[in-house]
C-alpha cells in the first residue's frame, strides 16, 4: 500500500479534501454511458450551475485540472487573428497571455504591477482602444493574493463587442462569482481550491452569447480533446461519446460541490473570510505583511512579505518536515520573496490560521 | 453518499477497478510539489517504463485521458505544413487523422476495412511514396478488435526518416507492448483499459529521437496544457511547476502499476490470452462470431458480430438492468452491427467469459 505523510495543506492548492469526498473517489467504477453515470453529471451540471450562479445551459466540467479550462476558453473562443485583451498581473495572467497566443490571437497584454488590481475604468479605456474580440483577466491571482474586482466589466464590454473572459480558478466556491450578474461569457476554475477535491478537473461555463461565437467559427477548434462543440454532445442530451470521462474524479467533484451547496455559499464565504482576517490578524502581530494591494487581499489566499534576512526554502521545509504543514512559496516576480497561505475550502478554519501562525512563529522567532 | 449500481464491466474501457486501487484513490491529498510525491512520480516513471518495455527518459503520465495522450503526442512532435501518414481502419485512426489536421499537418490517410488489419509492408510501401515526417497506427483498434502486428515499421520508417507513432491505449498491460524493441518514437494509452485504474491520465512515452524533434520545433506547442517541453520540466529533475498534477488519479495508477508488475507482464499477457479463448470458444458454441479479421482478434477486446434480428439497445439494456453487466456496443461503421466485449485487466477472467456468455444467452435466445 501506498505510505505518504499526512500534511495539512495551507499552500495555494490543493487544499485539504475532506474524508467524504475522498471516499466518494473510491466508490467503484461505473462506465462513463452508464444511465447511472448520466444522471450523474446531469447532477453536477446542476451544482456547478449553482456554484457558479448561473443558468448557462453550456456549464460541465473539463477533464483535465484548471489549466485545461483556461485553454479550453481560450480554443473555443478565439480563432486566429482574433484581438484578445490579456490583464496582466501576476503568472495566471501571464499564461493567458500565452495560451492566447498560442491559439493565434493577436495578444495585446495590458498590466499592472504584481500584488495590485486593476481599475475596471481603466480596463474598459484599453478594450475602447484596442477594440478586441476578448477580454481575459484573473479573478484571483493566486500568484500574487489580490482580488480583482469585475462586476463592472461585462456590460460595458459586450457594448464593445468583445467577450469577457474570467479565471476563477482560486476564487469560486470561497467568494462570489457571480457569472450571470457580472455578465461573464466565459470562466473555468479547479476543483483543489475552494471546492476541495483533488485536483482534475475544472468547472467551465459559458454564455449564450460565448456559446454563439462557438458555433459561428470559420474554422475546427485546434484542440480536439477539449472542443466543446463534440464535449457539449456527450454532457448534453445527446449523449454522444467524446472521450472517456474521469469517472471517479466526477464522483468526487459531485461530493465536493453536495458539500459546498450543503454549507451554503454566503456561509461559506463568510467562513473563508473570517479565517482570513484572524489569519492576517495574526501575522500582523508578529509582524508579517500582505505583498498584495490593501483592500483587495484575496481571503482564502494570502500572499505574505517573507521577512529580511529569512531564508524562504529553509522555512518551507521544516514547516513541512517539523509540522506537516504546506504553504507556498512565491511564483514569478515574487519567487524567494513571498509566501502563499491558503485557507481554501475545507482549510478555511480559525484552527488552520492559528495553527500555521503558531508553527511559523516557532521557526522565524 | 454517492448512490449507484455495481456494474460488472466488460465493455471497452472502463474495466473492473480492484479495491486496492479504489483504495490508493483515496489516500489523503498531499501537494504536488511535496518531496514524498515527487518521489512517487519517480516511482510511477520508472513502472511505466517497465510496462512500456522502454529505457525511454521522457515517460509521463499526461493528466488527461488517452485522448489527451493522443493529442499530446500530435502537437508535440508535428508542425504546421508537415505531412503525416495515418493509417485508418476504425474510429481511433480516424481520430488521430482529426488531431492531426488540427495541427495544420498535411495528412494523407491509409486506408483498410474496418475490423482488419494492415500489412506492415503495405504501409512501409505508402511511406515511400509519400514521404512523411510521422506515420501513425494504432495497434487495438478498440472500435473494431483488431489487433495491428507493427514489429517491422520502427526500423523501415526511421530508413525514410519518419517518425512512428503508435496508440497503444487498449493494448499496454493487455498484450505485449514493446516501445524499444519495435523503434516506436511516440506512444500512448489510457489507464481505464488493461490496467484497470480509472480513467483520467494517459501514460505517454518519447524516443530520444521524438525528443530531438520536439527540441527542434521552429514554433511553440500549440498546446499550453500538453507542452511536453514544459510538463518535462515538472515530471524531470527540474521540477518546475507547469500545471498541477492530477494527484489522486496519480495514487491510483501508481497501485494500478504496481499491480501489473506483481503479476508479470507475461503472466498477464497469458491471462488475457487464456480469458479470450475461453470467452472466443463459448460464443463460438451460441454461434456468435468476430467482426475482426480472424488471427488478429484483440485478447482484451472481441469485437462480434450482433445476430441477425437480434435489437441491440434492448439486449444491451437488459445486461445492464438485469445482470449489472456492461459490454459496449458498435462505433461509426460498426454501430448497430457489432457489440464490443472486453476482458480487460482486472477482468480478463474465464469466470467473467462464462458469466457474460451465460447472460447473453438467456437474453438472445
Amino acid at each position: 500500500m501506498l505510505k505518504l505523510p499526512q500534511r495539512l495543506l495551507l499552500g495555494p492548492g490543493p487544499s485539504p479534501v475532506p474524508q467524504r469526498v475522498l471516499d466518494a473517489l473510491a466508490t467503484p467504477t461505473i462506465g462513463h454511458l452508464d444511465p447511472a453515470f448520466l444522471a450523474l453529471m446531469d447532477t453536477i451540471r446542476s451544482q456547478l450551475r449553482q456554484v457558479f450562479q448561473t443558468n448557462n445551459e453550456m456549464t460541465l466540467a473539463v477533464s483535465g485540472t484548471g489549466s485545461a479550462g483556461m485553454e479550453t476558453v481560450f480554443v473555443n473562443l478565439i480563432e486566429p487573428g482574433d484581438k484578445v485583451l490579456v490583464c496582466v498581473n501576476g503568472v495566471f495572467g501571464q499564461r493567458m497571455a500565452d495560451v492566447a497566443a498560442r491559439c493565434g490571437a493577436q495578444v495585446h497584454t495590458f498590466e499592472a504591477h504584481w500584488g495590485t488590481v486593476f481599475e475596471q475604468e481603466s480596463i474598459i479605456d484599453a478594450a475602447e482602444r484596442i477594440r478586441p474580440r476578448a477580454v481575459a483577466i484573473v479573478h484571483a491571482e493566486t500568484s500574487t493574493g489580490a482580488h480583482q474586482p469585475v462586476d463592472k466589466l461585462g456590460a460595458a464590454l459586450h457594448e464593445l463587442g468583445a467577450l469577457f473572459l474570467l479565471d476563477c480558478v482560486t476564487s469560486l466556491a470561497g467568494a462570489p462569482v457571480q457569472i450571470d450578474q457580472w455578465q461573464v461569457d466565459a470562466a473555468y476554475s479547479g476543483t483543489q481550491k475552494c471546492l476541495s477535491c483533488p485536483p482534475g478537473l475544472s468547472p467551465v461555463t459559458l454564455s449564450p452569447r460565448a456559446v454563439q461565437r462557438l458555433e459561428q467559427r470559420s474554422q475546427k477548434v485546434q484542440s480536439w480533446y477539449l472542443d466543446l462543440s463534440m464535449v457539449r454532445q456527450y454532457w448534453g442530451a445527446e449523449r454522444f461519446y467524446h472521450h472517456t470521462a474521469p469517472i471517479n474524479m466526477l464522483y468526487g467533484l459531485h461530493e465536493a460541490l453536495s458539500m459546498a451547496l450543503e454549507e451554503g455559499l454566503e456561509q461559506r464565504f463568510a467562513r473563508h473570510r473570517a479565517a482570513h482576517r484572524h489569519l492576517r490578524a495574526a501575522l500582523a502581530e508578529i509582524g508579517i505583511t500582505y505583498v498584495s494591494q490593501e483592500g483587495f487581499h484575496l481571503p482564502m489566499l494570502n500572499a505574505v512579505k517573507i521577512p529580511d534576512g529569512i531564508d524562504d526554502l529553509a522555512v518551507r521545509k521544516r514547516l513541512l518536515d517539523e509540522f506537516d504543514i504546506e504553504i507556498g512559496g512565491g511564483l514569478g516576480a515574487f519567487k524567494s520573496k513571498a509566501w502563499r497561505i491558503g485557507l481554501m475550502g475545507h482549510g478555511a478554519t480559525i484552527q488552520n490560521a492559528d495553527t500555521v501562525v503558531k508553527a511559523l512563529t516557532k521557526i522565524v522567532k
